[in-house]
């Protein structure tokens, strides 16, 4: 099963709005058969596998790290696949919400007459799979906020000033993480500061996450790299009813418009948009308005800090923005996943309170 | 070696102006004499290793972490005493930088036929004898600056509720590091907003370290836990030329006169004083304004980040004031030295860039 979850992950940022599923058959102490879900959705992993383990399949034992489909889609349901291949057992780490699924995947293996064990590493198939689940139960993608601060948690000098604070190491990661989700996101204000590209770069061959650009007016310079850019790799803009994103479209960008309240995009209401665009995972890299208003709005899935070696001071630009918090036990609090050095700089991983 | 630094260490904060030195004498693979430099500074740790080993000196080797003193002070050289005791072997780990023994300690030893291995664990000892260091090379002592932030960055929420960031785990940290400081140092700002005890607790029976408090004009308020309790725990105040301390001396605080710049006190001449007055080590805790003087003026020796899972927001309390950097070149930059959880939050532990 660990060989299934690593294949899946390996799936992650390329399959949306499907599950980044992963499948290994074995026969006998050999592999016969394993595949992740296919770039862009299909085919899935199980009935790749099963191609490829052939008449091997007959007798052997089948892990999947998701309940395989039981719904006629596109393709036929692989748990009806699984059924005609012969195989004995089929080995599940976790159950799929899909209402069509839900349930009836196991139903038809075990009705084929197949053993079924359910549960086995379901934690880390949870994890792995959280965005799709967020996306069928929620209808959102799942959200991991970064912030690259000094010590003292700036993001930027008094001037604008930030390249570069953390160091090179931390940045070749926030590339691997660009390259795990389905869209890069940032708010209108980096996007004019930092004119970034937000692609993935030196990772070899990787596709490139859909680039998101929330901004309630569309004040957005229209030479900078991502309207450069827009007919190359998917670039988004979630803006408020009122503005006019035709130069942007004529660009090759996608124009999601959704309600402002108080001046700023409604941030649940562009989340729900972007889950209904496809999208089961976001990486958001600031600035701080947008930072501030995902805490505020309790929908930071996971908070990624690199944190350099540097104090910049409080006339800096704050990693979040003002939240209007007076006292300490209205902040939203964060349980520490994961600590470690990256490069000269730390990386800190914390996931909401439990 | 390793025994006679763990010795020498347990002295930090109970013996200055003095160096916190171990010594261990070992006969023929037994510890025949073992002792630190005695709270308050004396007897040294030499003369009380020696005394416990009486004859079993003769012949037997001393592990000694700091060159022994060769001047007639309050007591008579431990260099004389080694050649006395009849040890045929000295052990040092690193050497005195006080003219008055800087190389003449080991050379009494040499001249008294003992003979003599320098340099043994030379980096523990030059790291644990830092601030002795310091204030004999440069007259000051080894400023450790503690941040307790969020992960963005803040000390407080706009209204300066401060109580808890972090949790018990690493205010128990604090106050073991408080314990191996000579002084605990804080801004009159953090005097006025938080009215901190500044003691160590829960520690045991350990010497409490003197309380400095850095104000240009005195502005704290004398029904404080500081002011109350300045007959019980040394409070020093280091204030400007102009205030006048006679209700704090009343009570018992030290008065320490600094010059003034901009309205601040001059935090170099502060810890010139603070060295003149016998201090090794120091143990900043805030608030932003004293933090930012120091690492403004390249005063900080060891930066201690604290990080708790919480964003407050750019409206609440920097823990770095503003120190009008614009372009990143010109921040100060630290090498992280040590990182590790604490409980639910991140220690990361800097030292100036080398």
């Amino acid at each position: 099963m660990t060989a299934a979850l690593t294949l899946g992950r390996r799936g992650q940022g390329r399959v949306w709005p499907n599950p980044a599923v992963g499948c290994v058959i074995v026969k006998d102490g050999i592999v016969v058969g394993r595949a992740r879900t296919a770039d862009g959705g299909r085919p899935h992993a199980e009935t790749q596998a099963l191609t490829q383990a052939g008449d091997a399949a007959r007798g052997a034992t089948a892990y999947v790290t998701l309940e395989p489909c039981a719904h006629h889609g596109q393709t036929g349901p692989c748990a009806e696949a699984l059924v005609a291949s012969g195989v004995a057992r089929v080995v599940v780490a976790t159950g799929d919400p899909d209402p069509r699924v839900s349930g009836k995947g196991l139903n038809i293996l075990r009705a084929g007459g197949v053993e079924v064990n359910f549960g086995v590493c379901q934690a880390e198939a949870d994890r792995d799979l959280a965005g799709f689940f967020l996306r069928v139960r929620e209808g959102r993608p799942f959200v991991t906020l970064k912030l690259a601060t000094s010590v003292d948690g700036r993001i930027a000098t008094r001037t604008g000033h930030s390249q570069w604070i953390t160091g090179p190491e931390a940045r070749r990661v926030v590339h691997a993480m660009r390259a795990r989700h389905d869209a890069v996101m940032v708010g209108a204000g980096t996007a004019r500061a930092d004119d970034p590209s937000l692609n993935v770069r030196d990772m070899g061959d990787v596709p490139q996450p859909v680039r998101v650009v929330v901004s309630s007016d569309l004040n957005i310079l229209m030479d900078g790299k991502l309207a450069q850019t827009a007919g190359e790799q998917p670039v988004w803009l979630v803006h408020g009813e009122q503005a006019v994103p035709n130069d942007w479209v004529a660009k090759g960008a996608r124009s999601i418009a959704v309600p402002v309240s108080d001046g700023a995009v409604d941030i649940e209401a562009a989340l729900n948009s972007l889950g209904e665009a496809g999208l089961t995972s976001i990486f958001c890299e600031g600035g701080g308005a947008l930072a501030g208003s995902l805490i505020k709005a309790g929908l930071v899935d996971e908070l990624v800090v690199f944190a350099a070696g540097l104090t910049i001071g409080g006339d800096g630009t704050p990693a979040v923005a003002a939240m209007g918090i007076d006292d300490l036990s209205l902040a939203t609090r964060f349980d520490l996943a994961e600590f470690r050095a990256v490069g000269p700089d730390t990386l800190s991983i914390w996931r909401p309170k439990t």
